[in-house]
């Protein structure tokens, strides 16, 4: 029997943070997560289930990812060696970091926006300083720059749509950010599939921008795919430090044939856009609350009186959304994911229904 | 256009890395990466194929992985909230250091040993203290825990059988260390199915300890499946930092339904080790190599005269094995997987002719 004390071995760094809280209660209709409310497009599930005996489980995967980079390459016209593969994007969210700032540096993002942002820095012992957007969700790149310079930023990171606001921030700011700030600046474009609007060609110009993309939110949330783009010295030193085998052979094959295969997603995608634009309308008659404009697959509004009520009574009616009320900017604001038009629909009655029950 | 000094932001701890060279050669015989050799048992295959339909890769992994959970928690009986999962035990490695060390802070492994101890630690800024293992491959915990003392070492790690020579360390120096050393014990039983040896019902009597497994080595190796085992505070704060969706749908159900079916697998492992003795008698009738005794599904053996070259000879027919020459302490060593019954004959066959043909 040996006891050591575990409290005092533990580092500060990690006393004082939380894991990250995962909304997982069994509701009926989930629109908390910003998937793809579609299942996977018959002929890809047929391409994939035809190619599963050839995949060789029993041999680690390919460390260069090499097929799906070519997918990707193709799809993007970017060259391989400006690309790098994630187990999701989160985890390039903490390869950059890693490569960028030493304990005790500070990075920076626009703030409200995706929490693992913060949360990935601070396990590392990295200081994040958050910059609050204006009340359009925006920001005036002189004031941005300023506030970098301040804290000695080293790494700005973009949601580009920002999750959880949904709209792009302006481009003409961002492109200014990239142009003069003298540390690295990061687009996490994991909502481009919806917006449409990229920083992604700019990398040939900018050494200092690296592009994130995610199959997450396109129909692939359950095989954590993510992707890079930079310059290739920005990726030669993220694979100095990334797990040779992070993404393994069945994401790898699978991300590739969807890739090559886009057409049903595309599809899916126009669907997912038209039942958000329906969803937006559908709110904007509600007389209780206010709706943002999203560039993305999610609708952030806000409720007149209490937000957490609003959450917890959807709750009880078997939906989940995403309550975001604890975020000081964020009071009373919930975040809705585009559903199938069923779910939206009823996402839309339930609301109208609690509506009429409390008048 | 805008250019920043990329040389000048990577930090110090970046620059001197390089990253991980795997071995990827395209030779017809792998025996380098201690893969097992036999396909994906049938059964395992039709069963996983039949619940594929159901996994609803559009939505988020379980960030919980509760049905891996249940099914190691069953093999092994450990509690649920004793275990971790990771993308593979390298990422848990890694996990680990991030927890109990700041940059700058030191940790240890008797040496030769697996390299991502060492390569992922420098990549965080910490500081690797190699120990250098006796002729048998072994060490007395007394000279050990003076030296991690003297290194103020916070965390060891124990490959164990140990990768690459093979051989389980003795128990009762490994309790030693256990039960006198006041930082973090890591037993990476890796190969844990070939020797049988475990500490892991230790965790119970010793708060310092974790244990990490694989399915890498058993036939999972393309799915990046590993998982930590130790005393629930520590895997509260792993949860902290692990990426909440750190391990995929699919790694997790496939993982689920090998363990809950081991049948097959625990034949395979009967064949790869049954192969590995006839490897092991056949290396020893050759007169111009040393074998060391394995716990593990590979061989370490050095040659009397030129590793390298023996490495290239084996290569230039089609086998590619590990050449660990590089190492001081390794020096003219070779480390070979046992394969097939067919690969195995083929790898003797070779070296005998390759023999012939120098004398």
């Amino acid at each position: 029997m040996s006891t050591v004390d575990l409290e005092e071995l533990v580092r500060g760094k990690i006393k004082s943070l939380k894991a990250y809280h995962v909304e997982n209660f069994d509701c009926e209709v989930k629109l908390h997560a910003n998937e793809n409310p579609f299942p996977t497009p018959a002929k890809l599930l047929h391409d994939f289930q035809a190619s599963f005996q050839s995949l060789q489980l029993n041999r680690y995967p390919d460390p260069d990812c090499h097929l799906l980079k070519t997918a990707i390459s193709d799809v993007n016209n970017i060259a391989e060696e400006s690309l790098v593969i994630g187990n999701g994007s989160d985890e390039l969210i903490q390869l950059i970091l890693q490569i960028f700032c030493d304990a005790g540096e500070s990075y920076s993002f626009p703030d409200p926006t995706f929490g693992m942002y913060s949360i990935i820095g601070k396990g590392m012992g990295l200081l994040p300083h958050p910059f609050s957007l204006d009340e359009r969700w925006d920001f005036r790149a002189e004031n941005y720059l300023k506030f970098l310079d301040e804290k000695n930023a080293r790494v700005v990171f973009f949601s580009y749509p920002n999750n959880p606001t949904g709209n792009c921030y302006s481009e003409s700011e961002i492109k200014k950010v990239i142009e003069n700030f003298r540390g690295i600046v990061v687009l996490d474009e994991a909502y481009f599939d919806f917006a449409g609007k990229t920083f992604c060609q700019a990398i040939e110009e900018h050494n200092n921008l690296i592009v994130l993309r995610s199959l997450s939110k396109i129909g692939l949330a359950g095989l954590r795919v993510g992707y890079g783009m930079a310059h290739p010295f920005i990726i030669e030193q993220l694979n100095k430090v990334r797990l040779p085998y992070n993404s393994n052979t069945i994401s790898q094959q699978f991300a590739a044939l969807l890739l090559k295969n886009f057409e049903p997603v595309r599809e899916q995608i126009s669907m997912i856009l038209a039942e958000r634009d329906r969803l937006v309308l559908g709110l904007s008659e509600l007389d209780f609350l206010t709706v943002f404009p999203s560039d993305s697959n999610f609708i952030l509004f806000r409720v007149q009186d209490d937000g957490d009520k609003l959450f917890e009574k959807l709750m009880k009616n078997g939906i989940l959304v995403r309550n975001l009320s604890a975020h000081p900017l964020l009071k009373n604001c919930l975040r809705v994911t585009g559903g199938t038009a069923k779910e939206n629909d009823h996402f839309l009655a339930i609301l109208g229904k609690i509506r009429e029950h409390s008048n």
